[in-house]
């Protein structure tokens, strides 16, 4: 006899049966957002490469590619696995990498699927080369270059153009362009000041581009930009494709950042969590903490009930790790201990690493669950 | 035929050839840890019950009630599941919880091993009876008092004599003692100063044993503390069971507090990780970040060269989702990007929701991969 625990949900239950803390995600929201950057990619003509990491989900990419998206971006070798089981044909791994246990998994990837990958220094080239010409496939080459973040990424045009040479040294791998990535400017809360920022990570990169063209080489793509910028970088002229990953669910962090431009996002990721005491008047402490949140980009910064009727608003105060503390500002103290067993709806600070805390997505539309989507890469780091 | 990433690692491997990011476990140290609190509990006379959530998984488990455990705590019903299924016999839930959902589980459990639960509300009590009888089984209950840290449990004498009456009308319910946990005082950096608090803690729980006793309730289990305060619990003679958790590990939050007592804990538990881009002086990259290392407690305090022949001491300085950003003190600048591919051992600034990211530790002695044990418990927060 297997002795497991029941599922969280199944299709057909009310979000009021399921099982919490469970995280939860709203598809009318979800579906208008993927329509939306699909659209807004399709009118800029340029290509959509969604970021994979922010949802970890062979269901969620398949819908991306069915929207219009050209593959996808992974930010691990290992997380490029589901992907490639479930079809998706062509994968960029928007990210360095280095040893023998990464080689292996870069040429098993390459036999699969169209896979591209960043570099940014010449060993990692060579040995590359040198895999990939051994398990005769060939692959997508990406010089990173350094549009201001100062993490990864050549940070001159004769280091790129170094790298450059050694791409075509190897008869294995093939330039296919630059990505030039600023993850530091995706979250700048004024609308004008991100969009200036863009456009000095726009002009960085058009740099890099034209000294590749004064070379003789042409820069096919040039990737990069997240939910935070992609409106900018699509009017750039510079980039030709983009990787936003976030505008699928938004979450805490994006939501407390400007958007007067075109692009609107709803929040449709939520984790749903109970009131599970309340002894203390102006308190009540739910079942969603530090394991079930991240909060590296702060709390929930709104709790709303899923019975609309209540009419106590709590705020999230603090995680430990298996209880959210939540404060309550109207709450009669007197009706306080009926909120235990109420549900709450939290919508995560940061959602990558949120979804990366749970195995699946339970799936609704209005109350009701329609799907349960495995979270296939999660967990996949490597 | 399969696409699967392949194995992290294998029993035989080195260190260095691991795949990174990886949870490794220093078994010397781990086992150290786990001999020291078991003898210190046995010294004291005091049961020991480690707390599961800290390391999620059977395999621990089974080692520690080896070790003379007289069970495990789960802080979740669903956490509960792997252990029960791997033999645990004897398991206290030492949280509240509400819904059907849960006492779904309880009962299951209940009909496994022998569990205990806790309690802060009427309601809980008599839907926990009912559910219990509906179902033929006992469940052994342990209202929580408030010992100070104003989270859950009874906030007085009269709201847990209410409770005894409540669980003294459920036939398939047992008083078996109280709960007294105060998870805000295991951290208190100053020794003397966190002896003062757990005796604070201990006296608020030796007035509600009184008040049973003068009901004459006899509480034959007071459980509660954590690896901070256990020696203080352990000499108080209000506590007869210990819940540490985190001794088997120790992180950057335990090992940043006085340890003046007769207990010293080592450091077992670090994120081994791989520097894969260094293109900047003075900076390298790792590839070990918000979804390898939980960061609510801070990040690594001190990175560890694998190879202790390079000298070039870095500071881990921040985490992005999959990168993580160290900063050197005293490497020249032109070896620097000879770090790339190097392995540093990275102490969590948490160990709970770390090790919640992982499905399994990377076991060594030395250097040589030993086992590798799975995290069955992962991801299980309901």
């Amino acid at each position: 006899m297997t002795l497991a625990p029941p599922p969280a949900a199944r299709v057909g239950d009310t979000l009021a049966s399921v099982a919490t803390p469970s995280l939860t995600l709203d598809l009318d929201a979800f579906d208008a957002n993927l329509a939306a950057m699909s659209a807004f990619a399709a009118r800029h003509g340029v290509a959509l490469r969604p970021h994979a990491k922010a949802h970890k989900s062979s269901e969620i990419a398949k819908r991306q590619i069915e929207a219009g998206a050209v593959g996808v971006c992974c930010q691990k070798l290992s997380e490029a696995y589901p992907f490639a089981a479930a079809g998706i044909a062509s994968i960029h791994v928007s990210n360095e990498f280095v040893g023998a246990d990464k080689l292996a998994m870069a040429v098993e990837l390459a036999s699969h699927v169209r896979l591209s990958v960043c570099v940014d220094a010449l060993p990692q080239v060579r040995a590359l080369g040198e895999a990939a010409a051994r398990a005769g496939v060939t692959i997508d080459v990406l010089p990173e270059i350094d549009a201001g973040q100062h993490r990864c990424g050549v940070t001159s045009e004769d280091a790129l153009l170094a790298l450059v040479d050694g791409i075509a040294a190897q008869n294995a791998l093939r330039l296919a362009g630059i990505q030039a990535y600023h993850g530091g400017i995706q979250h700048v809360a004024d609308w004008s000041a991100r969009k200036t920022e863009a456009q000095r990570a726009a002009d960085i990169a058009a740099r890099y581009v034209r000294a590749l063209d004064a070379r003789g080489v042409r820069c096919a793509i040039v990737t990069g930009g997240g939910t935070g910028t992609v409106e900018f970088d699509a009017a750039s002229g510079v980039f030709t494709e983009l990787q936003p990953g976030s505008y699928l669910f938004m979450d805490g962090d994006y939501g407390g950042i400007g958007w007067s431009g075109e692009l609107r996002w709803r929040h449709s990721l939520f984790v749903l969590s109970t009131v599970m005491s309340a002894t203390r008047p102006g308190m009540a402490v739910c079942d969603a903490g530090l394991k079930g949140l991240a909060v590296d980009s702060g709390l929930p910064r709104s709790a709303h009930w899923l019975d609309a009727s209540i009419e106590a608003a709590l705020t999230y105060v603090s995680a430990n790790d298996e209880h959210g503390m939540l404060q309550a500002q109207h709450a009669p103290d007197d009706d306080f201990a009926r909120l235990v067993g109420q549900r709450l709806l939290l919508p995560p600070g940061h959602c990558d690493p949120t979804v990366n805390l749970y195995d699946e997505y339970v799936c609704y539309r209005g109350e009701r669950v329609t799907d349960i989507w495995p979270i296939d890469a999660r967990g996949l780091s490597r």
